[in-house]
């Protein structure tokens, strides 16, 4: 069984309290029971959130003989962090990038992923689903 | 069962024939027999290769009654045809843009997708996995 | 009795067929069909559209002493064809540039037009009378 | 009957008097005579220039129940005169622009419109004629 | 006897009234008073100022036939005003474009002049002097 | 008692009479009478507008030794004006510049304030209210 | 009694202990104070300072349900902060973007702010001052 | 024996018969013909034009294991065409560039050229003997 | 004897554990220890490192009285922090930012460092001795 | 008496030998006899000109004590070399920047002078009376 | 016989003696006795080689009525020497301008040639190849 | 004992003659003196000054098999030269670029240094100092 751990950037604590009709009001802890759920006896997956820079830091370097794969979404850091790049480069561990929107159809400062070019892969634009696609991208 | 069309843009005829050491020696057809048989009660596959941008146009306004979604690899289109573009926005068949490789960590000329911001979403990374996931996104 | 040829370039094929509540019903064929009633003794208009830039280059060449003008509308070609712009250049029927909105006041990719410095007169932004306002300007 | 006012932006008080080799010894009273009785039982042409922007914008809000239409030709302030843009936004008289050569075809500071995002339509490059077709545009 | 009209453009009317530590106490009135004298049996000197742009246009068109020359000083509207630059190229009277200081060595966006490529020649940053260098270069 | 000088740019004499269920139908005039009411005893207020550039620098020019402070809104002038920004280093009245809306949530090209760096500080975004805030800048 | 949260960002805590003789030497906890006792019957002010911007984001979060209005100077993080955005648009507390210099008069880098698109206005330049408005704004 | 292409884009059909002044009426037809004679025992050169960037595709495509290079001249396509530049990458045919005029001595917009890079060299501004000079490199 | 704070920003913990071979097995904490031998009479050296990016700017402001000098190298944050090149402008204490390569040989977002203008001087590209020569350029 | 040296930097030795319908048959050499005898009793005129960049940063440094002024034309490497702008800001002597013709009126990488802002002024435009419109300036 | 200079510019002395397993051992020297037999009774060979610009900017000016042609190699000069552009303009003598690699495939710096525009063609590419082709191009 | 070359482009030869208040009385010769002293038994320092770039590249070229390594500080030429880049690419000798000041808290046409990508490191910001870490940095 593969352990996954799906991490979670800045301002994502927030999905499901606000901008419902938009967004449906699934929290992620309840997203996450549904995904353990559905990959029951193939994946083990963690969880974990967190608005600070250096703690997501922290939670990729810790990921080393601990997780399979990452399925990282760092939100609003996308677009600037040199810090979580190199944080990505520095371990072995896989690293899918997703999110939730395509960040190529918003403001144009969102147009720049600093971190695709070190990621395994990035999945974008399909709501939540595109976490599940990430499981499934660490699963082949 | 989903109808759905794998749309390749030009120079991906030649998969499996060149750089075999990194592409493998699977062509598109023997691909393409083996998502079938994967995805046999579930999904039609059909497959279409062009390096004509305006063939991949036509194949795109063609697609409106017939299938239920096209997994498109635009190649070197992707990053300069605004009429692709347009052809994406005018068909109600959802297009779920992908890659091989990630174009964020290529030249700098192909960070630039024009079509991801009236794609459904993105997928890039993965190899040839990019299609299966593809697939995968049009199914949920 | 002068002879014009209106020039469609990629996705103008499928005007009356979507955002029906926009562009109104009107397909291209019937609009032709209007205009040719309109300047029945003055100009005869042939049509002709086409998805593929090379053949819309033929169509720009084969004008020469078949028609005494062109009423031409790029589309997603007129923001990045340079082999546009040289096939305009070579002839010496009098091209007019026309778009059915106005392209600067769209998306800032589509501000640009390669044409327009060769183009006879550009004129945008008045629907589908943008032609026959194109025509007017080859009658005077 | 239609009242159209043809507003004229800097400097082109000297059409007529200057470089008559190109531009022809027709001056914009001459060529106004010749479109009112062009136009004679189609529309009242009214006519205005100012080589001072806010007179121009003066001009502008003043139309509002006066014409039925403005074709206008901002001169040099085309090019950077946000305040010019935010008076024909704030006005319900649809404002043509027009230009006498094409501005995509001369120096790159010309290039951009700031009036042509906000205009009703835009039409340069036909010499003098780029004001009767302004007419033309308003009339159908 | 030549005749020579000084122009002055925006805020320059605040010469010798303000920053008399740095500029002096001799305001403009002073200084075309001293160069009247300098120049006795050879320049007649005309001053106008006006902080207007269009005023400034109108005294340029207004110099044909007038003036043997132009020492202009456009102030603020030389960086930025394509009409000011399109009234120098109407004229036939030679414009000679001064400025106090340096535009070179300030603030960025003083560093274009919309001027220079059409003036007969710049001469900057010379204080007062740049005036009279102005008047040396339309003698010669 | 201070007295204020409430300066207004180009277009803001429409205030009031243009997108009324937006901006309300409250004219200037109105405003700067309930304004005048509110700060009876602390503030006498004067106020003008203009759409002509040159005004606005005279008006800046004249307001020393007759105005404590000037709230000034230059509207589209405020993101061009070199000329303006000269007015304001040019005096030692203090400027408070002012917008109804916030400038960097609009278009880009109104996203630069030339005036910004030489007032005294900037207000913007809060509707009618921008100005009353000016004054209370102006008072402590 | 209307409740606001002043927030401060990176490096605003050594307010009133540098650069003494341009600051002065009131700290923020004294400026709190004192602003306190001037809104005594009207505001409740509550103060937070955080170098870690993943805090201030949480500050954000955390004030929906407890405080009319944030007053808040984000420092250095004003400029490349998406995250700060995010968390602002997140949440519905009114948010005022408050600077004690002007940034637009500072390095060019400091020119761009990533906040005020979503910030209900802001308010530079007036140096502690700024805050105060800030305060005043909440309460019109 | 070797076997080159000469391989023309869009718009190289027209040699010959336009501005015979400046380029001569010498067709390609016959300039390959001088060819042909001149390199008689030493090159079989075949000769291949097309307005459509999808067949140039193709053609590289074909060379493999039928032509010792190609001399290519993508006329317009040179400068953004990304897909031809992946199929000169794609195969192992050596690929020349050649230009009639120098790219480089242009308007800007054809200064960069996509396929300089993956071709074996470039020749520019020889006129019709650039073609000659590419079969020179191809025979050292 | 002089106190010297080494200050290691974001990723530096793992260095001596991944690409040992390039950077070799020593890790921060024995390369300190390396030092503190090396410099044991003359220099007390104190170690701290932080991925949180607050962290860093609290540890600059704490050294304020407790050491001479700093050297410091904050990776990925170099690049894009105004806060941190806030916090070392705020302190009276000296800083050398180092860096273990060069920051200019690198990808051209690492090019730009937002710290250097206000450290005392910057030393980059000679592996960890980097850090030795910062300790050697605060002795003298 | 003033002594000054006329300076020229590259290609300017061949003046008077090409382009003689434009520039006249006029050599420096007969030039700087011509403005000798105008000056004759007011200014003692020497002459260099040299090809080598660091000869005319060699002239500057020796001009010390030597000379009252300079009238420098650097040709080509005005718009590049920032080492002869440091020559300039390290000497006292002062130094007038000319140019024949007007480099804003000229190629774009023409447009910017790295002498300017360290120059005393700038000439430009006059032909060769630009150097003599310098010996003004000196003398003033 | 025609005479033909080879000008070689700054670090093409060291061919031959560096990276001889890419540029292989052959000196300039070697080479140029090579060409000199290759072409014994159809070109005189001279070769000139500086590390200086302003050198060879002499050796353009004295090539003329000396020698029919010049094959020249600006290494490093290339990319950013106006003065040595004016230099090939000045004179009638044709230059070709080679490298031996092409520049457009390195580093982004190296992309622009300042000669292109004004030389009678460019050739680069084909390793020490290029020169000789340069010969060829003067031959024909 | 180790051979160090000190190597100082434009301009540095008047340091110790100007700015003396700034940067002392201290001549380079005097410098290097107390160098020489300081490193006596350890290394023998050359000292090479040139304004030309060519020799510089010269003095480079000859280092090889002379000095161990070169402390380079090329002044002006540190931001534009590619031929130096080249020519220390070129050889083996190890090259670190020092400068006096931090190039980065400069004009920013100073950001850039063509040779850091090439040296084996860089110092900046110490003044006289940066050379005497140079020296440190090639004895470790």
């Amino acid at each position: 069984m593969k352990k996954i751990l799906i991490l979670n950037g800045p301002n994502l604590n927030l999905q499901g309290k606000r901008d419902t009709n938009i967004y449906g009001t699934t929290t992620f802890e309840e997203y996450i029971e549904e995904l353990s759920i559905r990959y029951a006896n193939k994946v083990e997956i963690a969880y974990m959130q967190s608005n600070i820079e250096g703690e997501l830091i922290n939670a990729i370097h810790q990921s080393v003989g601990k997780y399979d794969g990452i399925v990282f979404n760092a939100g609003g850091y996308t677009h600037t962090s040199v810090a979580l790049r190199d944080a990505i480069s520095a371990v072995a561990t896989p690293v899918i990038e997703v999110h939730i929107s395509s960040i190529l159809a918003r403001e144009e400062f969102r147009h720049i992923s600093m971190l695709a070019p070190v990621a395994k892969g990035s999945i974008m634009g399909f709501g939540l689903d595109s976490y599940r696609l990430g499981i499934e991208a660490l699963l082949d």
